[in-house]
């Protein structure tokens, strides 16, 4: 179900056999994520990338184009949302918030796919360009799936009241690490966030 | 309620009056705001924010002894914490999520505390540097406040949770511009948030 580019291209480098097309592909965007997250979009450069990633900066534009495409590539989110949104909205509806939340907090949990959302988050974060890319690239079509899954009137709304949820959870538990939040237990976690993002997702929203 | 620091100091440097030693610091501070904000912590620097306040660097040095001192003084919260909070969270217990609803969002809607709120975001997303900071000199403060205002068990594990909502909605609606949550009318946001909030305020935790 998930899907973690970057893992297998760092254990083919550490074994120093010759990476084929998608290890390269993939290993340029780890590096490109490492990169956008602690630098920002503005300061991250191309040569930088190929750098890190141990390429020829040409074999970055021959990947990726362009920065932008770069920079979309990178903050992919961990898993398919398309395959996997409808799957986790699926069965009771009363139940749906706790779903939700699992898969939320479960996803946070796992170091790979903690460290891609809170690179999205803090890209995201950094200049009003990442914000935009992450908002067309990232938060719209997450927004459009879980609407899509949830259906009904105002499911949108719904969605991006969910979403900022989740980003404030990113970023209170793992980039500002509030305490006691921080520190709590993943299942008492999953129970704090299930009925709120219930609400969120089935009750009415004006009042 | 309100104390906006750099706003009088913008107003006498249009005038050209020859500002005073509390507008001076004011106008550091602000110029600091904006540095952190659009470069980060770490491209920060004390020479940067006198050229952009038009002061000399000695003097932010004089004012403020070092960047981290600057950092905590820009990323001050646009309202005195200690006293807001024990009034907002003061009255019947059953309306306390709204009345937070209403200030967050109220505070939001200003400009100048919108600007403020933001940059603070941002800059903790910028380096966990800066978010250490942020967390020492404003998350755990905030939290301390709105625990102690509200008393009981969980309080600071309740407010660290509104935290992670205002934090997220600041990210979502305000940075990221994620639709249609960054269109909603305000008193559709406070309505759609008040009942979130109250049940992260008083309801039961665990389940």
């Amino acid at each position: 179900m998930l899907n973690f580019s970057g893992m297998s291209s760092r254990r083919h480098a550490r074994s120093g056999r010759r990476r084929g097309p998608t290890e390269t592909r993939a290993a340029i965007a780890s590096a490109a994520r490492a990169r956008f997250a602690s630098l920002g979009y503005d300061r991250t450069t191309i040569r930088g990338v190929a750098g890190q990633a141990g390429v020829d900066p040409a074999l970055v534009m021959h990947f990726f184009g362009s920065k932008q495409e770069l920079f979309v590539a990178a903050m992919d989110l961990p898993f398919d949302v398309e395959d996997v949104m409808p799957k986790v909205l699926a069965g009771p509806r009363d139940e749906v918030g706790a779903r939700v939340a699992r898969f939320a907090v479960g996803l946070l949990e796992d170091p790979e796919a903690r460290g891609v959302l809170t690179a999205i988050v803090r890209a995201a974060a950094s200049e009003p360009d990442a914000a935009r890319l992450v908002r067309d690239a990232v938060a719209t079509r997450m927004v459009a799936a879980i609407a899509e899954g949830l259906g009904g009137a105002d499911a949108e709304l719904r969605a991006s009241l969910v979403g900022s949820q989740i980003i404030g959870l990113v970023m209170a538990r793992h980039v500002i690490a509030v305490e006691p939040l921080a520190s709590l237990g993943p299942d008492a976690l999953v129970a704090a966030l299930s009925p709120n993002l219930q609400r969120y997702l089935q009750a009415p929203l004006s009042g």
